[in-house]
């Protein structure tokens, strides 16, 4: 049986843990799809090429806002797909090309399994071998998750995994779902020109948002999109290209094509990790202590398979914590899930950090809230914005930020100062009064809602 | 003689000091202009509103790029400056009203000057009025240089002041200067179809900025607009409409229209200090302590007409402060000048706080460079950028943050962990590795610089 130093299973966050510290071990890597994992091929980078042009086009749409003429003649969604996927692609097969060339790296392009606390099987096309390690460090990913009625259906259906690299956009493209990816893709694809069908359980949409954020995300979305909330898809029927989806209520929608965003799961099913003893919560993810590692010896989980946070920065953040981890068992670093920011690049972006208000209510916690429109600060004016703000929880005691939830242009980007805050614990008093907020940069609805914050 | 208890000359930033807190004194506002000074009505906020429509043109303009077919019909001048002039003009409107229509500010709409320490002359058209007070502010601001050969000529001439209001962009204008008033209005009548020349004592434009921001914008400038870097102007003549301007290398240039952006100098030549003692530097700034106060007791002085940093953001700050001395003379409290950060609205836009790589190296300061392009980050991918950065230098022994230069989309928003970081002291590692940076959002350009600081 072949025996590596250290096995990773997963090229995506997990490639980054082989370090050049680790060049005088023999580690291999076990991928059964591509280099890159989720966040290159199927996630966070080709949708935010796919947005940014959706919001180029969204510009052009609006421009007569700010009295500019001009006409959108249309979105070439064939070049704007094989030039997103070009750069990916070829970034795919530089990662894949690199390892391989390595001289201490063995790729193993096929599916793992447990079949011992630090043994494998690896299945390699017809063949498979058997590998154990000293160290295994699993990092598996998570897949989309597809509700029964869709997978009973036998129809064709999309999922982010597939969604970006289609031919065509649907004419009429209904998605399940109304979270993160539901709201990325309905603006993506209505820039591209698609009719876009929205069903969701909740009432709302973005429902783990703050709730001011996602009930102005909901009435905005509204007025673009088909919007079906509180509602259940409890038939899939049709042929491909003239789906008809049946809802609780009785109602029939049609549609050329359906986007499943109902959630992830993780891909620890996959890995036969009973056989190993390797413990997974409910929810399927695997168990990991601070130090990222698993309830077997020598073996840690990072990633999508095991955390609380499915973010790309937190997968990257416990990259660093296993690489380090596994070259040094007497002194682990711990991952620090605490002050976890996120965006969402939909139209327009919504970023935030720490508790929703909804959050602190139900913990019964003392907080007070402040909220800024951009229209009320210059930049805003500029903008002509009549819709996005910038919402900061306190708690009402210490003056201590607890959560800040921003919808609006430049969210993602905005929100950092509050990140810094909370992270390093600094007050809203001091972050308003002690740094200058440029006059009259969009940063100044920030710094009205710092403000209005009991000091 | 009237007698006031505070009297404040200017209501820019000057009208920001009186606040409730001033209802139960008899204060006075001196202003021979427009409430709301030069930011509102001619600088800062109406030259944003004018840059976000000239941004969305070229967003337009620029649309291809990713593979949206749209097509620029124009950008309607008139329209647009109506728009933006009747809401500066109401918001200028607004504050006169609100303060003609207070019980306890008299409004003297003319102009002041001293005939002693704490005695003004004020002029109200035809007549005058003597005003004295216990306290005084001055917050009289600056106005636009013009350079004697263009003020010799007679020729009209636009500065920032006009230009704004002007009824048709000019079919060729000309730009003598090269700082950042000149940036600004290059891209903003670049987008609304004027050919724009620019005429540059020094070899580069923004000449302030950090050596590698200035050199990358003249580079993009030069593919842009006519540029003559190097050349003074010598002399204007022709006529309204037909400018001739001779520059030093006997090149004759023509244009329709010319704007004087060459700098600002401080309205303190035009109140008559000398009678009160009051002491200015050899630039024209009133001499201030770092409460803000003059050389005369009860005399401070806020804003342009003072402060090394011709800054909104500073103004206001000092407005504060001086807010708080004129009620608290036994418990002054101080300015921060310190770290300051600013901002060119301009394409792309540019944002700095603290040293240029050329102060640093002209102080004999033994620093560390750091760049990252945008791209470099995911973000930066989705914005098929190419030309922008952000340069950071760091102590080399302390690794502490000396100074932040971004040329780029969105940089005035990315600064701002960057000012935070400086004001509170806050070492490049902690701030690098503490709080999550969310990918793939732009401030990814900002911690990946960082990182490569030395810790």
């Amino acid at each position: 049986m072949r025996h590596h130093d250290v096995v990773v299973i997963g090229a995506g966050s997990g490639n980054m843990v082989i370090g050049d510290s680790f060049a005088g071990l023999d580690v291999a890597v076990v991928e059964e799809r591509r280099f890159g994992g989720t966040c290159l091929n199927f996630g966070c980078i080709p949708s935010k090429m796919l947005a940014y042009a959706a919001e180029v086009a969204d510009t052009v749409r609006g421009a007569t806002r700010y009295d500019v003429d001009a006409e959108l003649l249309g979105l070439r969604w064939t070049e704007l797909r094989d030039r997103v996927f070009k750069r990916i692609d070829a970034d795919e097969a530089r990662g894949r090309a690199g390892r391989e060339a390595s001289d201490f790296v063995t790729v193993y392009p096929g599916h793992a399994r447990f079949l011992g606390p630090r043994r494998l099987q690896i299945e390699l096309g017809a063949e498979s071998v058997s590998v154990e390690a000293d160290q295994i460090v699993i990092a598996a990913g998570g897949r989309p998750l597809v509700p029964p009625p869709v997978a009973a259906s036998g129809l064709p259906y999309e999922t982010s995994d597939t969604i970006m690299r289609i031919d065509t956009p649907p004419r009429r493209l209904a998605i399940l779902g109304g979270g993160y990816i539901a709201a990325e893709f309905a603006h993506v694809f209505a820039a591209a020109g698609s009719e876009i069908v929205i069903i969701e359980q909740a009432d709302q949409l973005l429902g783990p948002q703050d709730e001011s954020v996602a009930q102005a995300y909901t009435d905005l979305a509204r007025h673009r999109f088909e919007l079906h909330l509180g509602r259940e898809l409890t038939k899939l029927d049709g042929e491909p290209g003239a789906l008809l989806l049946h809802l609780d209520d009785g109602t029939t929608l049609t549609a050329d094509a359906l986007l499943v965003a109902v959630g992830r799961t993780p891909n620890s099913d996959k890995l036969e990790l009973a056989e190993a003893g390797i413990s997974t919560h409910d929810d399927g993810r695997i168990v990991v202590d601070k130090y990222q590692r698993t309830t077997v010896d020598g073996v840690y989980a990072l990633g999508d398979v095991c955390s609380a946070y499915p973010l790309k920065h937190v997968a990257n953040r416990e990259a660093e914590v296993v690489a380090h981890n596994l070259r040094h068992p007497d002194d682990l670093r711990a991952t620090d899930h605490e002050v976890v920011p996120a965006a969402v690049f939909t139209d327009p972006q919504v970023a935030s950090v720490g508790s929703t208000e909804q959050d602190l209510r139900d913990a019964g916690r003392s907080y007070v809230a402040a909220s800024t429109r951009f229209a009320d600060v210059a930049y805003g004016w500029a903008m002509e914005d009549t819709t996005s703000f910038c919402k900061l929880l306190a708690d009402r005691s210490t003056g201590r930020l607890l959560g800040a939830h921003i919808i609006g242009p430049q969210a993602a980007t905005l929100i950092q100062p509050l990140v810094v805050a909370m992270a390093l614990d600094i007050d809203t008093k001091t972050l308003a009064e002690r740094p200058y907020w440029i006059h009259p940069a969009l940063t100044e609805v920030v710094k009205e809602t710092l403000r209005q914050l009991p000091a």
